[in-house]
């Protein structure tokens, strides 16, 4: 039996604000917690006593967190790191990052989630809710599968052909049998790591009947439905006019909604669409640092917690950030609020709460991950504060100022799934799966080539000429 | 004679957004540039045709950019962070920072400044404005004199008996006292490294008296005046209670403006004093990381550019931040703007600007660095765009946009000033100056203990019932 002990860490449970043990212990079997504190400590002298192999981690003077949880991320979206950072969404997506997806092949959307994958477990990410895009997803699935990281994935749906650009466009029932696909050959593979989400891009790229059929698939599969909603007011604009209603409820009136949904943004939202989002569930996934790059706006972050709405965090991709680093959104997240809304707004708590627990809850991971519980996957972090510059931490109780606001990934030791290393400073990020610096550079190129050619043989995308 | 050449590197000289050179070189003798590029590379070879030694340095596949200037920082509090995180300024001056100054004594002090200056070298940053407590400053000079950094400082002036607790009030006489020992003892030292400033810490702590005594001597000095100013609402309106003025109006009509003043903050400004800021040439320190956390507000900083203000950048101190990192502040400055006013409204150039050129400009440095130009001192950061995750950066045709968004202090590979290493990322960082986690943390248990005398002894500061 594979089993792991750790000890001496301080370790944050992150069920409650002080779920905390200094000079903590997990003791994992399997990658599964089975004792905490003594007992685990316990349970390693019995494995040792019968001459069981057993792995000690000697953490004394790290921090054990449960891996962070991003809930919205677009792993092929990597490789177009450092684009234009002046533009607003829709001519952001039209001019550069819709012509970028469109132009990947097999090969470069695997070393675009190769190289997201490795950046998210250096930053003590453990699980992810990615976005797709419309073809070559199975990609995406072969490198989470390599990684060893949690990954829900699925192909973007983008079926309507008034608003999609041909080359990222895939007609209704094309793309929910690509769907199928890869839900029949990804969903609940490599232990259950690996899981197929449906991904309608959002209502503006989707047919109403794409959107109804997402919802009622998911339910009957029992996968999630991930879509982005209200990140930008022209896209508002644009759902009102198509259907006549407000975002969320036009997304909720097919079926988009309940705790099984996951929103990302959902930034610009009034009252009605607020209390039908408390009351069916539904999850957001918001990303500061995306929404400040693209001038999006300021998520109403702590009247949504006050509402008992489920707030989680996410880089979004990387061309909108540029980093998929869960440091820098904890940060943002609660540095905006405050300045929005005073200096209580939002605690450190709450927002490692929203990186760790809220997460899996809202991946549906709450059973799993998110927390270090018996019971649950062995999926954590270790940080070592001494680790540059984030000291003293003495002046308050808790680890969760240092963590929101002085670490960064520098802080970050290694990251466990299910109990197996993805992560160490002293090694090869990504397990070797990081691509090297000219290989990205290259696929970049390939990249800008396609859409190159791909320019001369297609009209671009009618969206901006509507709303 | 000293002399260093650098070659193979990117150049960002930041004379100009196209100022870019590709396999670029730097030639320096005794610190500082004498040739760049082929008459770099040739002077190196004439050099070492008369069998002179030459330190040279390949930075093949590196950026070199001019040193980050941080116009406002408080050495002093770098063993005060990770403090509370929920208070707006004045509340979070009078309950952490100003009792934690007060308990300093010159060795606490001394382990904060080098503490915050190992921090500041292993981001790249190379001169530094910082304001030091009432007492002790001598300390500070020593660990700059120590560190290699460029280091302004003076004491901080708080004079006024009615606003400021008797622990860290210093009588008119004495304080200005103190300032022209420090000025007299350390101004122009190590080189011109060392430079002594004005500091009188902000309106409400200070007589009028002393404000016009800082603005005269600064001025038959040849020295910087070093304020903080509108940062908060509550401090405007006291400021206006007690003068009867707005804020920068008030400072103006004591003498405190111009282009050897260097105000931090300026956030709650109204038009006659955005004019005058612009006709006086005054220099604004924009500290967003700090402005968010405190709640403070965010600075008008397009509208200040549009005007022609000078706007530079700095960390603050670390517990309202809490790092000393410029990347962390320049992707806040960026971003936040973009939220503010437009995804145009400030670019990563203006941006990289602030941090280099304008902020050396503003110390009344910009013959001496923040450029990469023939004459200037050899101050300049080395970044390698293929550590960590910042790649790919070839989809746009300048650094700027991956320095401010995806860099971050992993890509710091050496920092110098005066040609001079004072940070490399495979050597102990602050030339061994760093303390160890168990000093720091020892060091921050002393202050509380002295903080828990001193309690039992002072009154609270009145501050808070004013206004």
């Amino acid at each position: 039996m594979r089993t792991l002990l750790i000890e001496n860490a301080l370790v944050a449970g992150m069920r409650s604000a002080d779920d905390l043990h200094p000079s903590g212990a997990v003791w994992a079997e399997e990658g599964i917690i089975r004792a905490l504190g003594s007992e685990a400590r316990a349970a390693a002298a019995a494995a040792g006593a019968r001459g069981e192999p057993v792995e000690r981690v000697d953490a004394e003077g790290l921090w054990l967190f449960p891996g962070f949880v991003q809930t919205h991320i677009h792993l092929c979206q990597t490789l177009l790191r450092n684009g234009p950072d002046d533009l607003p969404l829709l001519p952001w997506l039209k001019t550069h990052v819709w012509p970028g997806e469109a132009a990947h092949d097999e090969e470069t959307l695997f070393l675009s989630a190769r190289l997201g994958l490795a950046e998210l477990a250096a930053g003590g990410t453990t699980a992810i809710l990615d976005m797709g895009t419309v073809r070559h997803t199975d990609a995406v699935f072969r490198a989470a599968e390599a990684s060893g990281l949690r990954v829900t994935s699925g192909n973007a749906l983008m079926d309507d052909p008034s608003t999609n650009p041909p080359g990222l466009f895939a007609e209704t029932e094309e793309a929910l049998a690509e769907g199928e696909r890869l839900f029949a050959r990804w969903h609940g593979t490599a232990g259950g790591r690996l899981r197929f989400a449906w991904c309608p891009r959002f209502a503006v790229s989707c047919t109403d009947r794409i959107l109804r059929e997402s919802a009622s698939r998911a339910r009957a599969q029992g996968v999630l439905v991930h879509t982005h909603a209200s990140e930008n007011r022209d896209e508002v604009e644009l759902v009102r006019a198509r259907s006549g209603r407000a975002n969320i409820e036009h997304l909720r009136d097919l079926g988009i909604a309940g705790p099984a949904t996951v929103l990302a943004h959902v930034i610009h939202t009034n009252e009605e669409e607020r209390q039908l989002l408390a009351a069916d569930g539904t999850a957001v996934a918001h990303c500061p640092s995306s929404n400040l790059k693209l001038a999006s706006g300021i998520c109403p972050v702590p009247d949504y917690l006050a509402r008992g709405i489920r707030v989680t965090l996410g880089a979004d991709g990387a061309p909108c950030n540029d980093r998929l680093d869960p440091f820098s959104e904890m940060r943002h997240a609660a540095l905006l609020q405050k300045v929005a809304s005073g200096p209580a707004a939002l605690t450190a708590w709450q927002v490692a709460r929203m990186a760790t627990a809220e997460g899996a809850a809202a991946l549906g991971l709450g059973d799993v991950c998110g927390t270090i519980e018996v019971g649950k996957r062995a999926d954590f972090v270790l940080l070592d504060p001494s680790a540059g510059f984030a000291r003293p931490t003495s002046w308050r109780d808790d680890p969760y100022g240092p963590l929101v606001f002085a670490f960064d990934r520098g802080n970050v030791v290694e990251t466990r799934v299910d109990g197996e290393v993805v992560f160490h400073r002293d090694r090869r990020p990504g397990r070797g799966l990081a691509p090297t610096a000219s290989e990205i550079e290259a696929a970049a190129g390939r990249l800008r080539e396609r859409i190159a050619k791909n320019g001369r043989r297609e009209p671009s995308p009618p969206l901006e000429g509507r709303a």
